[in-house]
């Protein structure tokens, strides 16, 4: 298989404008207030989301010129291997996030926790169930000493100069 | 944006060769032993990643032949958004499954909890932190009652006929 082609199914408004200073991770954006716009023809697809306090934003990291297959993680000095890190300039650059959803008007929801860049193409929205994605027992790799930096942690331009 | 471009990076290979049977979620799934064949000219983005316990695989569901906007999830008997489930039926057909990382040799990842089917295309890998992907407090939707069933639950071939 050579090529996997994907379509937009909505957009991220966030007040995030440029990668530079934006959240790298919803626990680090709490309470930034954003919305989700689901195109039209995809609204269908929303019904019963309502109900979930949470769901996984899948997007595409649209500004991202420049792959590196190792890279400094922002929690980091050192660097690592792309994939042991969540920065975005992967292969296939694809992020995932899990928002608060605070509600929904047709075909937008309005969301919390945003770390994204304002204008973030959406592939994908998927319910959180914690028993499909929370572990017990875990370990950390190279992040196990540098997560207490997380809640005030922001992009810096790194990956998207 | 009209379309967005992706290359698999890698295959994984699977006990469950097609999708009826296979469980329909890592949690469904224990003990299931897999491996993730990353692509040479990715591998060496794999540096670090075996500190990790666990990794999230980002995956085509390639099989899927019809989208609905609206499915009967397996835990269900009534109709819902694809929003709100996580069946493979979906605009863009991603798959994310959280699994554990038993080791790595060289390109291959060792993994155990497997619920894809053999030969699903890999998008990404990502490390796997609770502190970007646990939420302390949530509410489930439809899910709410249905939940227990799920360390029983195997595809019915529903999604991929």
């Amino acid at each position: 298989m050579e090529r996997i082609v994907f379509k937009p199914i909505g957009v991220i408004h966030s007040p995030f404008t440029e990668p530079k200073g934006t959240p790298i991770q919803p626990a680090a954006s709490r309470g930034s207030r954003g919305t989700v716009e689901v195109f039209s023809e995809y609204a269908a697809g929303l019904k019963d989301v309502e109900g979930f306090s949470h769901i996984i934003l899948i997007f595409f990291f649209h500004l991202i010129k420049k792959v590196s297959l190792i890279a400094t993680p922002y929690l980091d000095t050192e660097k690592r291997g792309i994939f042991a890190i969540r920065g975005p300039g992967r292969p296939n650059p694809i992020g995932i996030s899990t928002v608060k959803l605070i509600g929904r008007r047709d075909n937008i929801l309005e969301i919390e926790n945003v770390d994204m860049v304002d204008g973030t193409p959406l592939l994908d929205i998927k319910p959180y169930v914690p028993e499909f994605d929370l572990q017990q027992e875990f370990s950390l790799g190279w992040l196990e000493k540098k997560i207490e930096k997380l809640p005030r942690a922001k992009d810096d331009g790194r990956f998207a100069p």
